[in-house]
């Protein structure tokens, strides 16, 4: 490894710039919401494609639908160092959940042009398309692309307006049609700055989080069914009361949750619940609920998930009532994050004196995706209050400046070598 | 007290014809249902019309909208004695709540009729209007009308297509212009048949209830406020989640009122339940509840109350959470059943060599509001596995012919005397 060019930290001022900009084209009415292929979707595509150009990238929509700025590496056929996030929001939360990716990729590569660096890898920062669950049921659209992972049945999706998921793509830019070159074997490393989203590193005071993991993701519909029944005229003692069942069963679900904490990033939550038939002179009848599981440990949530089928059969039986529906509605497997990237950016970390705090995501992201064809992994920054998804969401710009930082430091340390030892 | 004339039991034939008549009457998609004011509830009050005349009743229509029949008794100015309840039906259950009680009222008419009794005082039988939760979001509307507890403002309520209360009192044959003329002072005794709408009476096979009282009710509406969070990054030792705090209480709300049992009929139930935002992926923010409470004893429930809200602050703080609502939605005092009419009740069935039991009812009645104006008491009679507003509603015409019967010997014995002595 040569010794590294030492680069000053990236512009603050125009960092801050670049999130009030991309702040202000959002819905009036619902801060900060710009969904993806809506109008203001493209418009904050045409203030990234003026700012990549601007700071000399060469801009391009991929087949995939994928905005990304190529800076030309002095090395003919080096694989290519990828940065980036998504510019798309949730309805009213969004002002750093994705757009942090981007224009921190975009600082960074601003430092390192004014320092008059000379990457010998090409560097591409990219903003994927449509990262949160859209309005055609799907959620990483983009990088599904990038990955190959874009299916026929995903492309026939229908959105509003019965618009085709093939034909929303072809209209902000894509090109279906080539959707096989949009797959990537040319990318050594892919890295990701992202908000946490929880409330740890805040919690902690640590300023960088290095991602283990992506979580994997369950989700659990359970049905209690009992004896629906007058409220007045139906005695305590001989009731089969399903909201009684339900009650047992998602304080069960939180603490065994909390029993396998320490074992990796885990969590359990009932954040769907209904009663039935839902009158305050009726005693419940039968009582539905979803519950989602994160685990980083795939081993771990499908043992939890044959507990809590037990544990929803015994509460059941304490109310008199009965389990009617367990089902598995969707499984995705946790992704690990690449060990030696992992290392390279606790590296750069340290060589600016910043503490650093290995921890999961619970969240999903497009870094998953591209985990399926190179090296991938994230940084996460500090979330105010945890909160995201909200108006409320929040990070200091300081706090992004140094992550955008730590990835100067990583992409030169990446580009020192053509190619580090895969692991 | 003289002795008294012994009659025949009552048709039972005639009385099951009559029950299968008005079933009949009900909305083709959801039996059993006859909802006040409809063409079907009018079709229903014909039929009764053209029975009570069969019988020699003279039939009318009192300004509050009860439909009366009347038998004049020998004795110029002695007071009434009355029976009967009401032909509406809630939604998809009705086949005997109500019915019971105007059926077998006037089985007990034809019964003495065929025997050649005379009465001493008038005896009359009515349908009371409206008993169920009306369109217009008011119940009892007739025996409120009776006992002179319509309002001006329960007048203006408006119910489908803008139609005042007093329009639709005025459509289906009332006069809200004369409605201080249907307030009644001229009545001796109300006794009321009713399906039991409970378990009790078949499960301890006994065929003939004596309600001593009508349950107070009160309704609680009680919001726990925590935190909402992303359920895949939200840590679970750092979370506030309002659902496992509303599952605590609903648990701690059955408990109590379990404690409570024994001491005259009590229940709580949380039947209206439901968690925000309500997202699979989202940390429950905040929850609200329904509590309905039924109390034999006023006393205990105004304590049961007070001690609920100690218990909702306890199980707010263990989940990091906060009741930012406790209100008591509404509250109607028990009515007890009076106790010379139900001693009266009680002989009637031993002189039949039925065994009764004392019970309250967890329902609310006509019967409640009778008591207002004149001694009133109920006789319920078992409701198989004690189902109620549901189409499954059902008791055997044999038992609903042994109440009947029973209601025959009181009403001879009250006849027996110009004036029992007021307790």
């Amino acid at each position: 490894m040569t010794a590294m060019q030492s680069i000053p930290g990236v512009d603050r001022s125009k960092l801050q710039g670049d999130f009030d900009a991309l702040a202000a084209l959002t819905e009036p009415d619902r801060p900060w919401t710009r969904r993806s292929f809506t109008s203001l979707f493209l418009q904050g595509r045409d203030y990234l494609k003026r700012r990549f150009e601007e700071e000399g990238l060469s801009v391009r929509i991929d087949p995939a639908g994928n905005l990304i700025g190529r800076w030309n590496g002095t090395l003919e056929d080096a694989p290519v160092l990828m940065t980036g996030s998504h510019s798309d929001t949730v309805p009213s939360g969004g002002r750093f959940d994705g757009t942090a990716g981007i224009l921190s990729g975009l600082a960074a590569i601003r430092a390192l042009k004014l320092a008059g660096y000379k990457p010998q890898h090409t560097i591409e920062l990219v903003d994927f398309l449509a990262e949160e669950p859209s309005e055609w049921g799907l959620s990483c659209i983009g990088s599904r692309g990038m990955a190959g992972a874009l299916t026929a049945q995903h492309l026939s999706l229908q959105g509003p307006e019965s618009e085709s998921l093939h034909d929303a793509i072809n209209r902000i830019g894509g090109d279906v049609s080539q959707l096989v070159a949009a797959r990537r074997d040319d990318i050594d490393s892919y890295v990701e700055i992202h908000i946490e989203q929880g409330p740890v590193l805040e919690a902690k005071q640590i300023p960088i989080g290095i991602v283990t993991a992506i979580a994997g993701i369950s989700r659990v519909r359970i049905r209690f069914e009992g004896v629906a029944g007058h409220a007045g005229t139906s005695p305590m003692d001989m009731r089969a009361d399903a909201a009684l069942a339900m009650a047992w069963f998602t304080l069960a679900v939180r603490d065994a949750a909390c029993a396998v904490q320490g074992k990796g990033h885990f969590t359990a939550t009932t954040g769907v619940l209904t009663i039935e038939p839902g009158g305050a002179n009726v005693v419940p009848g039968a009582s539905e609920a979803i519950v989602d599981i994160r685990a980083e440990d795939d081993e771990m949530m499908d043992l939890f998930i044959d507990r809590l089928e037990v544990t929803a059969n015994a509460v059941a039986a304490r109310e008199k009532c009965q389990v009617t529906r367990f089902d598995r509605l969707s499984k995705t497997r946790a992704v690990a994050c690449d060990p030696a990237l992992r290392a390279v950016l606790d590296d750069a970390a340290a060589s600016l004196g910043l503490q650093t705090l290995p921890l999961a995501s619970g969240a999903g992201h497009d870094a998953a995706f591209m985990a399926q064809i190179t090296r991938s992994a994230m940084i996460f920054v500090p979330s105010r209050e945890g909160k995201s998804h909200t108006p409320e969401e929040w990070t200091d710009n300081e706090a992004m400046a140094l992550a955008a930082d730590v990835l100067v430091s990583a992409l030169v340390h990446l580009d020192s070598a053509p190619r580090l030892p895969a692991d």
